[in-house]
């Protein structure tokens, strides 16, 4: 490894405290987009703290949350680009988390906040790379762009217009994007190259003006049951998607794809094992299991709600019935298509009084394989976690990356903080305190190799 | 009509304001027992009011809510029981009620509360119609008993133990029951002889043993998904039960039960206009709609939930998924019979994971229709109101008169003071003020003329 970057490791290691309060301050502030909670609190933060670094920054406001874009030129060089998301999932619910969720509390070498893994700890990781290695070598090893965004927790509906507005602060040789999971083992370090997109929806359907007494069932028309039937329709039992022409688009795996299933690691007993289930969707393991997992799309239920569900009894016919769905999206697809192909599903089968709404959309994206930012991430995986990272050719989760990187074709890699049982969207979200500062240093070895000389 | 009648007729309308103040008093009282709310102070106001009657009132405990027993007797000929309930629908959604549900609120000439129509106004009709034949007679002409339970709408649990733990309080020869409204024209008096049974179910479906990120939706079973696809198999789009064996058992309508059908008032244009609907259910209309209402089983979704349900996107697995459901029953069911059926038809699939729990039963009953009641009932109804009432011979609503007269068989009929948009169970929940006074009314003529020599 070169000088530079041990002693840079070297200055982490003996500031880690430093940079754990740093942490729990940003934990501590909530900023939930979908709420409009603590937004505006977060992104001065956010621009406070970049500021801090010495970087130049802008607060560029959008229709919803403002977008904090920051660079540091080294006058000569490429230029590396960090993207993150200030923002973070709703708390709830709240009566499942062990400490209160914006209360950023240490607990057997994890620190547990919402967003502390998605995306807080990984959006810091970048920050703390910049401090070490500036103070360590005084410059950095390549130009420093950072785009910290405070809607990606609903869908990013801004970045596109910050993309196609601000031509000239998109330019870059290579974008390190949020996130990036270990296993459930905590072995190798996950490296993303792609991720599926997303379709949100949300479907309604009405009855009555008002709730009605359910004696009235046997002739008044039931929103709840329609929308149950109509779903119906949508998806079988064997976890097939049966909207219509659905998967006609889509592009199936190469064997490049195909082969990095191979080396992906899964431990498949113990992720059942820490999510209580007996077995995973119609009983898959192996090869079949990852395939569906990173290759196949999907029609989830995120929530669906009608009447009443509180205590004891209530006889009552609701008047309307809600259900929200997310629809991940893999080559092939766009999330454009997905919502009008739902709605022309429902349409033809005389559905037409349910509303469909999309609330967001991202396209799916895969990256380069044989860029400069890939062979520099790969290389320090396996040096800094000392065995060789599993690869994420197309990643289950969902990113802005296709909608921002698509058009352009900017090689863009995810590596990040958290692991396979960070809870991120669920309660108790959490990260190890050691992945945070190996985090910080994977970030100062890529900036490193990334900026040297051929 | 009788003198005595006539008198005490003026004596009501003269102490009109007295009575809805006595109505407003008791609404102002929340007694929702499916929350536990307000139950003791209600049950003590019940006994306080009867006690003022001169009536002997009992507090009868039960491990649920007491029942308040009263008796008056006149020392010879026949006795007449009121069934009532002090215990109310959970007030919610609150957001849609236009005064609110705890404070009567007069507005034209109807008066609105949660309760009023069920049933704190029926129950008051036959207590101001106690007090005003008191004042205007002495003596009552029936001995009279007062049932008043505070468990209805959470399906009465304890009212049968009641039935056998107290057998001469029970002993009787008619009972006057709650409920009982005018159509949506507030033309003839409904008068009920007999009621559907009813099933409520709560299905529960769990998956991991946390909410998962949806990015895992490919692999991970959703309960959400499991619970919609289990209810797709239990009633198609036509809206039939498709339970298995579910509607082997049903007695079918008679020449007689048909025939009712045919004097029946219902405004049909008037009732979807009211409800806002274009068409009920299959599009029935006439014979078939009343038939399907009256005489037809139902399996209603009462509520579902299920993830997030909250403003904007959260991307989310849900752990579990929740439905209740109330399925109304006809002769030939009867309540734990419909539990076993979809018990069986869920295990039958294979989704025995999914956690069936009965909250409450009651079976369906009808009453003798030549009993000297039913006569004295559909008499009075015709004089005081104008004309002819509307029978039901079947309500569709639910009453315990099934558990309670079914063993027995003593004759029951309802009659009461709400109207077709009273709102039962559903947000801004009212009666007319004039339906309330000629309540009492009947009350006191019936009873006069069950009381008369032959």
């Amino acid at each position: 490894m070169d000088k530079p970057v041990e002693k840079v490791f070297s200055y982490i290691d003996a500031h880690q405290d430093e940079y754990i309060e740093l942490l729990k301050s940003f934990c501590a502030q909530p900023s939930v987009s979908a709420q409009n909670l603590g937004m505006k609190e977060m992104a001065q933060t956010v621009q406070n703290t970049l500021n801090g670094l010495g970087i130049k920054t802008e607060y560029l406001p959008t229709d919803g949350y403002p977008i904090i874009y920051g660079e540091l030129p080294q006058g000569r060089g490429r230029t590396l680009t960090f993207y993150n998301h200030y923002d973070v999932q709703p708390p709830e619910p709240l009566e499942l988390w062990e400490s209160p969720p914006f209360e950023p509390t240490i607990k057997d070498g994890r620190i547990y906040a919402r967003g502390v893994a998605d995306n807080k700890g990984s959006f810091l990781s970048r920050v703390c790379a910049v401090d070490a290695y500036q103070k360590v070598c005084g410059d950095l090893p390549v130009n420093v762009k950072f785009i910290t965004e405070g809607e990606e927790e609903v869908g990013s509906p801004h970045l596109d217009s910050f993309r196609v507005n601000y031509p000239d602060k998109l330019k870059t040789d290579g974008i390190v994007w949020e996130g990036g999971s270990k296993d459930i083992n905590r072995g190798p370090l996950q490296v993303t190259l792609g991720y599926k997109g997303l379709c949100y929806l949300e479907l309604r359907c009405r009855g009555a003006n008002t709730d009605v007494h359910s004696a009235n069932a046997a002739i008044v028309p039931s929103p709840a049951w329609r929308l149950i039937n109509a779903l119906g329709t949508m998806k079988n039992e064997r976890d097939e998607i049966t909207v219509d022409h659905y998967l006609d688009c889509l592009i199936p795996p190469t064997g490049q794809d195909m082969a990095y299933l191979q080396n992906l690691t899964f431990d498949e007993e113990a992720t059942k094992k820490s999510l209580g289930i007996p077995a995973f969707i119609n009983g898959l393991t192996g090869i079949p299991l990852k395939e569906k997992w990173l290759y196949q799309p999907t029609l989830n239920i995120a929530g669906f709600e009608t009447g009443y569900t509180g205590k004891g009894d209530k006889t009552v016919l609701p008047c309307c019935a809600m259900c929200k769905m997310d629809l991940r999206l893999v080559p092939g697809q766009d999330a454009e298509q997905a919502y009008r192909l739902v709605r022309a599903h429902l349409d033809r089968r005389g559905y037409t009084d349910i509303e469909v709404v999309k609330l967001s959309g991202k396209n799916p994206f895969r990256t380069d394989n044989d860029s400069r930012l890939v062979k520099a991430s790969l290389k320090n995986a396996e040096e800094i976690y000392g065995m060789p990272p599993s690869v994420y050719r197309s990643s289950p989760g969902t990113t802005a990356m296709g909608t921002f990187c698509g058009p352009t074709g900017i090689p863009a890699v995810s590596f990040g903080i958290d692991h396979a049982e960070s809870n991120i969207h669920a309660p108790n979200e959490n990260i190890y305190l050691e992945d945070f500062i190996n985090g910080i240093k994977m970030t100062a070895a890529v900036m490193h190799d990334f900026g040297a000389d051929d």
